[in-house]
């Protein structure tokens, strides 16, 4: 019987672990697989052979289901890209000899477009090299939700639900006081706004907030921006704005890049604060009112007590998927999510080509933002609502969630 | 029968609203309270006849169940305080002729040290003038902690439970990556440390997190730093930081002071970033390795879906105390939690003495800080650990937490 490793890559989120829970799942209960090994940080691990035998680790099923509630990257991660192989072939054919000494047959990584890339060059080099003992898959996994060729990514849906509910209570607690405010919320999202336009799942009959939605796809204009918020402060009294981090110009530079990074400190570093503290500057000295901002920071991608139970469910799901094709033959892969056309939310879970995925990043349709510009349409809630539904119920200890965290 | 009224004021917090559904629980139950009223924004709202009926409004149990687990402050606050009484009695004279006219006997008022502050006044005006027919109680709550003559404050629970959890999920974020790292995180607490010292409960046998705490207390030293930080860096590889957003100098100056407020911006408008990015720089400038900082902002005094059990609890306990004692005749005084000396945690509500804690601040004591400076006592981390304990299973709506809202 041959091997199977595991390993994780980029940025951490709430739902990456569950992907390798569902690899071990999947390895233990094929019959198929001696060994599920674990490669610590990402590709670096496989390269460093920094092994750990996750069947063992993990040989029971609570501890399995501790890992998938646990968030970042229970293995530890990396952002390393292969280099290219016609320029260091010796890089990939070492990774195939550390690979078969160890006798693995099936490699799945987990993660975003870089880490696609990873699998698909490693692939593309088994294929023109007559390799055909070691099977390399996919399993996706942003936050950002920017990967092709599935419907939505893992870890997204649990962003997304932090996300909305931290809207939620910013505006309960903006609408405490009975003078004028604006609040302007700044959300991770460098290229794709998905994560910025969860901010509208906060929305509920008797509360529409936030008023304003700025996603990165579209050109932002400080002057048109300071007009909307004049606007809203007429028929609001509190004004809660979503923003992309990643918000550009027409001519496609960040939004205050001069005035972010302009300036120096007494150590004579640049001031690098945020599109948040931008606007908020803006908002302060030209309209004057009560002005905050709040950087949601990197509680948005790790929040491991509000977890969306859809989210997890697919991304240990696709994580045994990968697994088990692998165990089936196929190799240069991706797990992916196809949502059937049904009234109610149902996905299937198929395989993608990875040379459509990797280095591809997913936007937001322009069609899906107003034209005004500072508000998503309807058609985007409803993509939006089903990834966040439903809760997990995560162990406490001492007050605190529980974590699975590797000796 | 008379009415009783209720306001809220100060800061939001994730517990103040249970207080109030104590306080309807108690007019409701007590028999001999016609209508339980509330202010809307405070004490303004007295002076504004703003009032609601919320024995109506909650008539239902589980709609007082909502608002208890309804973060902020559903009522309104206020930040204003009432005028010294020799100089504007007309002001006290209006309040009691509001009262008096919407035949309220009972007036509960929560809220931290400036609203105990208003209690205060108000009761004592009472005495002074021979007013016997309005009975005047406080409630407690602050996310601070810093009210005397209680044990802890109703509101602290909840905020440290997130504060805890929040640094734990900062672990995992920042154990990902296998480089040395610093994670710098800003907690609330201007004058008093509590808050700050909660991240102690993050720490569990596997991982010690965070290695470093800075409450505002001490004398903090940008150089101290410096070396406290190179030296968690050799021990390891991640070294993750809590500082109050208020730490000062030996001189008493918020450290960073100039560097944070010196600069001006494009719109001639200063920069007021906090003593977390002030404190990256100096990582960053000083020791250069990666560095971020993390401001927890809002969630952490507004996240109702972390909820401490024993603090809602208490809350809403607290709320029904000071409203039985009004109406047993008690006036000018605050429901106060005082802990027994017990193996197990257990606490009994008092009535404590509000000339005791109007406007004084309730301090984290020299001696439950260590002697280097950088971290908290187990004594602190005794007295702290009690009061996260329990979670409350709050309900959900299209993903997001329900919140109570007023119509």
């Amino acid at each position: 019987m041959k091997n199977m490793l595991v390993a994780q890559s980029g940025g951490p989120s709430a739902a990456i672990n569950a992907t390798v829970a569902g690899v071990i799942d999947a390895g233990i209960s094929s019959g198929e697989i001696e060994n599920v090994y674990g490669a610590l940080h990402g590709i670096k691990g496989v390269l460093n052979e920094d092994f750990v035998v996750l069947n063992e680790v993990c040989k029971e099923p609570a501890t399995r289901d501790l890992l998938s509630v646990t968030p970042a990257a229970a293995l530890g991660s990396c952002r390393w890209k292969l280099d290219d192989p016609s320029k260091n072939e010796e890089q990939f054919q070492n990774i195939i000899n550390i690979l078969r000494k160890n006798n693995i047959g099936y490699f799945i990584y987990t993660g975003g477009n870089d880490s696609m890339d990873t699998v698909y060059k490693l692939s593309l080099y088994c294929e023109s090299h007559g390799i055909h003992d070691i099977k390399i898959m996919g399993a996706p996994k942003t936050i950002d939700n920017d990967l092709g060729e599935t419907d939505h990514c893992p870890g997204f849906g649990s962003a997304a639900k932090f996300i909305a509910t931290a809207f939620s209570e910013i505006a309960c607690d903006s609408y405490v006081y009975d003078i004028p405010s604006v609040t302007i919320v700044e959300v991770m999202g460098r290229n794709a706004g998905w994560l910025t336009a969860s901010a509208a799942l906060a929305r509920t009959e008797k509360r529409r907030v936030p008023q304003l939605i700025y996603l990165c796809e579209r050109a932002f204009d400080v002057d048109v921006f300071e007009m909307d918020v004049r606007q809203a402060l007429k028929e609001n009294m509190n004004v809660i704005i979503a923003v992309s981090e990643g918000v550009k110009d027409a001519q496609g530079r960040y939004v205050g890049e001069e005035t972010k990074s302009g300036k120096e400190d007494a150590f004579g570093h640049k001031y690098l604060s945020g599109i948040g503290k931008y606007l908020e500057g803006v908002v302060g000295e030209r309209i004057g009112c009560k002005v905050r901002s709040v950087e949601l920071n990197v509680l948005q991608r790790c929040a491991g007590y509000m977890l969306s139970n859809t989210d997890i469910t697919e991304s240990r799901n696709l994580g045994a998927y990968a697994a088990i094709s692998a165990i089936r033959g196929e190799s240069g892969k991706m797990s992916a999510l196809k949502r059937l056309d049904t009234k109610d939310y149902q996905v299937e879970i198929e395989l993608a080509d990875l040379s459509k995925i990797a280095n591809v990043e997913k936007k937001v349709p322009m069609e899906w933002i107003t034209e005004d510009g500072h508000d998503i349409k309807e058609e985007l809630v409803d993509y939006l609502r089903p990834l966040i539904q439903g809760e997990v119920n995560v162990p406490y200890e001492n007050g605190v969630p529980k974590n699975f965290i590797l000796e």
